[in-house]
């Protein structure tokens, strides 16, 4: 069992960029974290984090074939991004979409997703506890299927 | 520890009402599942389901001091009460929203929530799943602060 | 053959409430009409009205396996209800939709119906005859199915 | 007692043309119909179809002082004419506007009625017996005032 | 001269909810208060808080004949209620419409009231007093007609 | 000098149609006081009405090396045709637009005017008046050029 | 007989100001014009311009018992006042709206007219000329009534 | 105590203009019954009327250290005027927005305040009486703080 | 093999009207060019051109069983027509859409197709050749279906 | 060389008004920066405030001929002002348009300026500097043309 | 004669991505195709495909005195890149905009390119198909300049 | 003191691309003036363009800790990108937003910046003098602090 973390533009920043929103957790911390949970559930991960947009769709595209499921947080390209929610569709693996923090009480531009659509859920507001939930979730699914 | 789980309209049809989109389990079954769960996390579970959107915020009010944190499936009240978003800032428990199928590839109006902003956060499109995610995402929570 | 027929908020006050638009005629008298006409037709009605809209949806789960037919005049959640809709969509049984004014020639916002979409039909403009019209229209509906 | 029955563009392919939506009888047998039960009812009806705008317009204007009641399936001109709008205000003549499916759970563009307020009543769904309840209630108004 | 007093949903949380937006004072006190200051004006007050749409148009609908007045803090309901709105028009009894907080400054969804354009008039932003002063100009509306 | 003359939908019903919004003249009688008008100026007047949009296109086509000017009135299509709009564009011949009642203080639906971006000039509210103004502003500015 | 002519901000730099889209002719020139063409109908004329919204409110209240008919150009303000709006609708002295330009085939936010719906009729697109019809134009209704 | 009352465009007109909006009496009535109120409160008033927005953001700005509070009806200027609102929020000075009229149930532009945002509250509907209220309201509120 | 050639309103004009956007060819002249062509490829042609949208209808539902193709240009209706569309969708012949000019970066208006939605494909922006690039694209379709 | 330079309402106030959002520099402190940093360019300064639209577009009228350029903090007008737009079209001198404060981080109805589409360009957010930023850029505009 | 062929993000995934939807040819065997057609034609073609909008900017650029004429189905970028759009804008090379499916009956936000405004033309619904279209739709416009 | 320069998308093409919005002057020229200036100012200037969000979002977090301050044309992403708005707000170094062009009378899309925000300042319409501007405001802005 595989699974492909992808994480948006900015993620990089994570432990650095406005703590009050994101939490003071680095994204290496994060990733190790839920390494360590994935193992307990004898699942493997792989992370990739990237501010292009046309790298996160040659990762997407990439994981056909590869991984059984990918956990995405897409950060800004969430509200801007067709490309990635085509490139999701387009491989058809169960997708995750996770984001930090409550994007619903933040600037409207941030309330309307155009990833949402073409997921099998969504998971916000949890800080990084929401990787993990998301993990979660997707063995469940994946166990059912 | 204590968590009240609130089901909203409809939702007692579970396992009848049209489970193309909703499944085939019914919520007495869901509700069996998930104590069992808590019962593990030593978390004791109160449920309570109602069509009324009065009486919903009548038991959020009521969980003040009674409950660590609010488990809601608001189902179409998500869409139309701000009595419910009013009743969850004024009692100030730990609110997680949860709904069944993946709200954002329905119907355009189904894709609002009012009671988003509000809340801790929301997990969307995991099934019945979806309450275990957020207990787990609230004791995740609680732990912490 | 068993038909409910469903009104809601306010209309227990027709013959009194703003006659101008609502006409002279009671609820009692409307249904009372409408019992001797059904009676002919060889069907059953029963009659609930409620000012609630949880109780309304609680009316319409309850109708499932007891009634052929429902008739509803939502009146105010026409605009605003998605629990009633809902419920309509959940226990799948035909639905009218009957309007005793002209909500077209209102207010703007009476001019959408929530519910319009799930039913089978909607009779809007003639009065109490409405509900009449609502009846035949689905007596010859359930002789066609 | 004499009714116009007008039905808009494309209707003359009823019984041809997407029959999952419009159903499988053609305009003669339903008008052929529909004369019957007028018959019963003492009422003469003429028929009238057209693709064409401007010949609606004209043909309600010519009703003038002839028919005493009109039925009118606006079609595609529901949507887009002012025209017809603007002639059934000028003639005054009792109407009732009928769409033979639910035009409520079709394409956004036709949930907005032009015709509606200018009507008496509209009535949507019920397929070819949707006519039937028009001339019913149209007898019951016109009985009445 | 006898007046009701209607509070919407939550406001029986006043004192506990949120006190920076609506204060400190709680539902008794205000209404205690406001009773005093009705006695000096010989008018008798009755009061009813409900969580519940349907109950609050009710209430509404029982003051036909009985009450010379209404003051209402429809709360939540003001921005979606229809009901409560045609309840108002339906029994015709001067109503005045207070809200605690100045609505006009916090979400956009509370700047919108359905209730306005039914009621005699509005007061908002003035705390529990706004009671006293919907109190007063409802004394003067009457006197005057 | 010539000067084509294009009445609308519906303008034929003038002085039958909605006395209280279009006045008491018919069109014949507008169309005669207005020949005895231009008489004096030594102008030619054709008139035309028609209720078909086609037909006032053709009819506008034809205009062209013929007429100097067009006077329409083009009522209901005012606010739905882009065929009529396009026409005027096509043959660039200088058109005045003419409303007989203001169309400003009317229906939303009535306040957008198609035509109105590729006329020389419009002239609302005036009644039969205004097209003996239009014919006067042509006047003038056919001198002028 | 006496008419006010009133004319708004800007205006003072015809001739100067963008004469391709305004014309070359100075309000002086027009003015003058006009007053000729008013002492042939033995009508009585009144000049008043000002670049302020305020003047030009005091000036239509100062015309209540003085002047017939008001003549008024009022430029940017007919896009932005509701004072004059409401000066005009307060005086309820027939009033005609003159715009110079058309309008309608500028800047979308000239296209909306906040004085349109208080007054008799307008005239737009016929350049200077557009004062002489808006005077022939209340001449004929004053006569009329 | 020092209170200023500020009346905006057209207000002079009152007892004159539409009295079947707002009402009969006129503002020198209004103000002097005022006066009277004040006079038993201890207040010392001073009024203020002018149609132009820039003498209102004067008068604002010149009660900074000389007036306790502010009652205005901005009338037009209430949809149109972010330089009163400026005005008010920059002298800071408790401030009272009245409306004789119910401001809501007339045409749709008059539902949006600038002003509201910024002030203590709003008083709408109660006609004359809605400045006594606000002195009221004012004073509770200058007592308190 | 028969395919049908439709063009919309003031396309007659081809040549005459606004040749800096339409081009200088006559309508004639295109057609022969294109007859010239179909010849080639074995393709009888059948030309009709109209200014009436009824007629546009009646002969769309006339090339029933009679044409393989329709290629049309449906000109001002293109933006305005419900019933030419519903005609296409009707009798479900492979249609496809040509515009002479590229609709794109003209009024806002004509970016909005209401055919598109029920074509094969759309050609714009290629002057004349875009019919034979339409007719080329038809063969291939036709050739594979 | 000489530049005049406007200020807008309220910012006469300026180190009284909001010194959070406008900084604790008065007008004159800013006029006087300003003047001596003039000097050393050899560039005279006229300085003109006003709380009134009129005002200012006299003072801008008035700027024809007599000065190089415009400096201009429309403040509140930016956003309501067409009349202040049309001077500065009229009058056709370089104009830079300045805002002390980022108006796009401010509420949602300071994002429109009316002014923009007509001057030279904007600066905003700089606070007091931003004149002496728009009057570099003026002279480096004025020597370059 | 040199043409560059831009396919976008997720083209390469052509024949395996949502057969159903974009068809189950190969962008390798598209491509080989076209370059067969584009051969008979004398036309030497480039292939390019990113899903990276910066490369495809990067590509556009670098065209620029290379090659006669583009080709670009930019597909998710059709409805997001304002830079693809200046980039196209920057070059001037006439350039063809391709969509395999109609991309108008899918997704609303599917409807709007932002590149449409600055081609030629567009061909939207021909499949593979489609790109010889454009190749041979722009030979005729290149013959032709 | 050490500041960044970042141009966006199609800016490497100044000189060529459109010059008559954009100007004569190559990128090249711009930074080599700009450098020039700096120099004065002892400031050491680093430029960066590129066409790909990604790579801007990297250099804007590279330079995080290395630059005091940003000076940024984000060109066509200043429309569409939230990753580069959430770049300069997690560096949370001084950052001013240039353009060349007066975007606010271009396309409507232009005249929206989601950057500007999150930025201290912008300055629009100056051409390349914009960029010397940014610098000397960002250089008064950072002796202040």
């Amino acid at each position: 069992m595989k699974i492909l973390v992808i994480n948006g533009p900015n993620l990089n920043l994570l432990g650095q960029r406005e703590p009050g929103i994101y939490g003071e957790q680095t994204l290496e911390s994060i990733n190790s974290d839920l390494s360590a949970r994935a193992a307990e559930l004898k699942v493997a991960l792989s992370f990739f984090q990237s501010n292009s947009e046309g790298e996160i769709v040659d990762m997407i595209q990439s994981a056909s074939g590869v991984f059984n499921a990918i956990i995405i947080n897409p950060a800004a390209y969430t509200h801007t991004s067709v490309a990635i929610r085509d490139a999701i569709s387009a491989v058809a693996i169960p997708t995750v979409e996770v984001h930090l923090s409550n994007v619903y009480n933040r600037e409207e531009f941030r309330h309307k997703s155009l990833i949402a659509p073409v997921v099998l859920g969504q998971i916000a507001g949890f800080g990084p506890q929401g990787y993990e939930l998301a993990l979660k979730g997707l063995m469940g699914y994946l166990m059912k299927s």
